[in-house]
């Protein structure tokens, strides 16, 4: 089973490098750019076949490894 | 207008990474997982309101700053 799991900086949360992208694309020519805020996503491959047993285990994966939940949320989807 | 930019290695390109999550999440006692990729997510905030001329323009940035063509490839989201 393939998931994908996109890990996304809460709102209110300062994204440095979200306006690092921002200052670029100015200075590139793009106008109209209101903001920018970057995120992670992650392609897992997993054994598990069961959907809900599959999404419980990401749901763990996040809360441990791959999203600091204090100042990211986190969104789990099977593909 | 709200879009998604999803930025992914294309497949075959060694991603380190990725290697390293599996392994972190295998020594956190997740078994069954086969393999990660980790690629990046811009959620950009818009002025323009018409969809083609807003992809063009998301294309147009992806090719220019946001994507390594060489290595990566891009999805272009209107939300």
């Amino acid at each position: 089973m393939q998931a994908r799991v996109t890990v996304t900086l809460k709102t209110g949360i300062l994204d440095p490098q979200g306006k690092a992208i921002e200052g670029a694309l100015a200075s590139l020519g793009f106008s109209g750019v209101g903001s920018v805020r970057q995120g992670k996503v992650f392609d897992i491959a997993l054994e598990e076949t069961d959907p809900a047993r599959a999404k419980a285990q990401l749901d763990a994966m996040c809360e441990k490894l791959l999203a600091n939940t204090v100042i990211e949320s986190y969104r789990v989807e099977l593909v």
